[in-house]
């Protein structure tokens, strides 16, 4: 997508051929840094610090990782160590799992001298398929987005998300930005109610960063509202992406999914998940038992941003000495979702309409 | 309630009987600090500036500032302009006007030598029956309080509470926070999930100094956190206040109530309000004719906090540019609420309850 005019996608190689090159998420929206990533350590720095952040994009970090941990030490231990050290940066991301089982796989039964070639055209394909899947996802919702709009006559349809699964999340397109890229691609007035999303901040730093450079129309609101908004007749659909997703259509996502899915069911209005296929766990059947992370309660007492005078600067805003909680995701029902936005298609949060989709996993 | 161990009210006289001494809530939770009011020029700015903020508190604070104006000119036209100023200060305030109404039709009808100490008397009455009415709240909640511990072995009661409906927002008790110090006076173990409250943090700056004050244990969360820790077990039960009731239950309150019940509902657990009486407007019958305030985007976009050197300092975290919308309220309807909790005793959310407990509002 763009920044200032020109296209990126959110992981590439530089001009060398092998230096792996990320914008550093943690400085948006303010600034707009590139990063290089020349070890396994930077990759898995990036990883733990969210430089990079996204499950599909934890995935083709993790996967250049290897290929740069391939560079330094090819051997078996090497790759082992390598592969460890990845698996260790976050613990609820199915794609980071994903990524390495599929390079490791491929790399374990090679000569160690051919194992670096080898890991960059994987991770190279990797990021190639993220990018068609995307791609597949945004033509199917956008298909979603345009029946939202027949009935509107002109007016922009009003969708609401939460977090970023937007392009910056993968490795380019997104998942639940998708459709609204693909639909303003096609000409579809939409208009964006971007979630804060306390307490990264991701709304507000991110996705409102990536829609307003690519020029789609947003409004930036604090998580609280969006319900209100619903109630009063100011979303048409809620599209959000998931980290995981069971096999029965509960949607493990971003602290505060939840809140918005139980308001659009109040509501009546549509509540969509975007994912692609491979974040689906097939061993899962309830959400519940889906582990949640909780990270530093830092990231609640204490904010980041730019001073007046354009100085990036932290404020705690709690009072000293109070305990702060911080849980990470939240785990929808299926019951709450109207449907999952798949590269393959649009299908029930139900294990019907997943095997519906995914034959393969029946059974 | 304590502060640093000694005993507050939010709004006291000074030692020498006419001085009127606040808390300055904009530089909570960072510095405590104590303000002169001498005029009612500084009654006026304290709650132009928020520095006095909660509807039972403004009202107080106005009946002192006409105390204040009596001592500089207690003359008819010193009374009208006193009167004139103060209201100018929050002109939505429904206690202002209440308060400003009451002292000034009690001083109208006297001499003026004599208005000085009346006004002073009658705006510490209306102190004091807020406290009593809060007392009274806080007796009627905690017997709700009391009725969980019953069942949880010893086990802490956890409250989750939104915004800020502690003492800091009426003259002492509060009116959501009332029955969880009256619970914890009567050695009743409680624990206080606190929602952050964005955009103007109320709960990560007001409530958590508060309860932390009083030695009430608590954890701040983001607001995007309730609906989870209450889908996990997290939560016996949730405590609200409310700006205006509806004469059938609805209630009004500070953006993101709506989210916190509807997940209370999906998840079995109790939803109360807690609300003094003259907040009802029984003129109202449905939430959705409730105006809600559109505030400045700025609320949202930039976050004030304390750095790690002590400064007070502000951070913006929204990108240059996006739009950014700031919705104060939103309305919860009374069929998500368990019971209003009130000066009279607790009620169903539902004219029966209401003009049960208020019998001179029927008809």
């Amino acid at each position: 997508m763009r920044v200032g005019g020109a296209e990126y996608r959110t992981i590439w190689l530089g001009e060398d051929g092998e230096t792996v090159q990320i914008i550093d998420q943690t400085r948006l929206p303010h600034e707009f840094v590139v990063l290089d990533l020349d070890t396994v350590a930077d990759a898995a720095r990036a990883i733990r610090t969210m430089e990079v952040r996204g499950a599909p994009l934890i995935g083709a970090t993790a996967a250049y990782g290897l290929a740069l941990a391939m560079r330094e030490d090819p051997s078996d231990s090497g790759l082992e160590a390598a592969s460890e050290l990845l698996r260790a940066t976050r613990p609820t991301a199915v794609n980071l799992h994903w990524a390495l089982d599929e390079v490791g796989r491929r790399l374990r039964d090679v000569d160690p001298a051919e194992r670096q070639s080898l890991a960059y055209a994987r991770a190279a394909e990797i990021c190639d398929e993220d990018v068609a899947i995307c791609r597949s996802i945004g033509e199917h919702g956008a298909g979603v987005i345009e029946k939202l709009a027949a009935e509107q006559d002109g007016e922009p349809v009003n969708l609401l998300t939460h977090c970023n699964a937007g392009w910056l999340a993968t490795v380019d397109w997104g998942t639940a930005l998708a459709p609204v890229y693909v639909a303003h691609e096609r000409g579809i007035p939409v208009h964006v109610w971007v979630d804060e999303t306390r307490p990264r901040n991701q709304g507000a730093g991110l996705t409102a960063w990536e829609l307003g450079q690519h020029g789609v129309p947003h409004t930036v609101i604090a998580d609280n509202v969006g319900g209100h908004l619903m109630q009063r007749g100011e979303v048409d659909v809620c599209v959000t992406g998931t980290d995981r997703t069971t096999a029965t259509g509960d949607v493990a996502n971003k602290i505060g999914t939840y809140l918005k899915a139980l308001a659009a069911h109040d509501t009546g209005i549509p509540f969509y998940v975007a994912l692609p296929g491979p974040t689906i766990d097939w061993n899962l059947s309830d959400g519940a038992d889906i582990p949640i992370e909780q990270r530093d309660g830092r990231e609640v007492s204490e904010i980041t941003g730019i001073t007046g005078t354009g100085a990036i600067a932290t404020v705690r805003i709690t009072p000293e000495g109070s305990p702060v909680a911080n849980y990470a995701f939240d785990v929808t029902p299926a019951r709450l979702v109207t449907g999952l936005i798949t590269e393959r298609g649009v299908c029930t949060a139900s294990r019907e309409g997943l095997t519906g989709l995914y034959p393969e996993k029946t059974g």
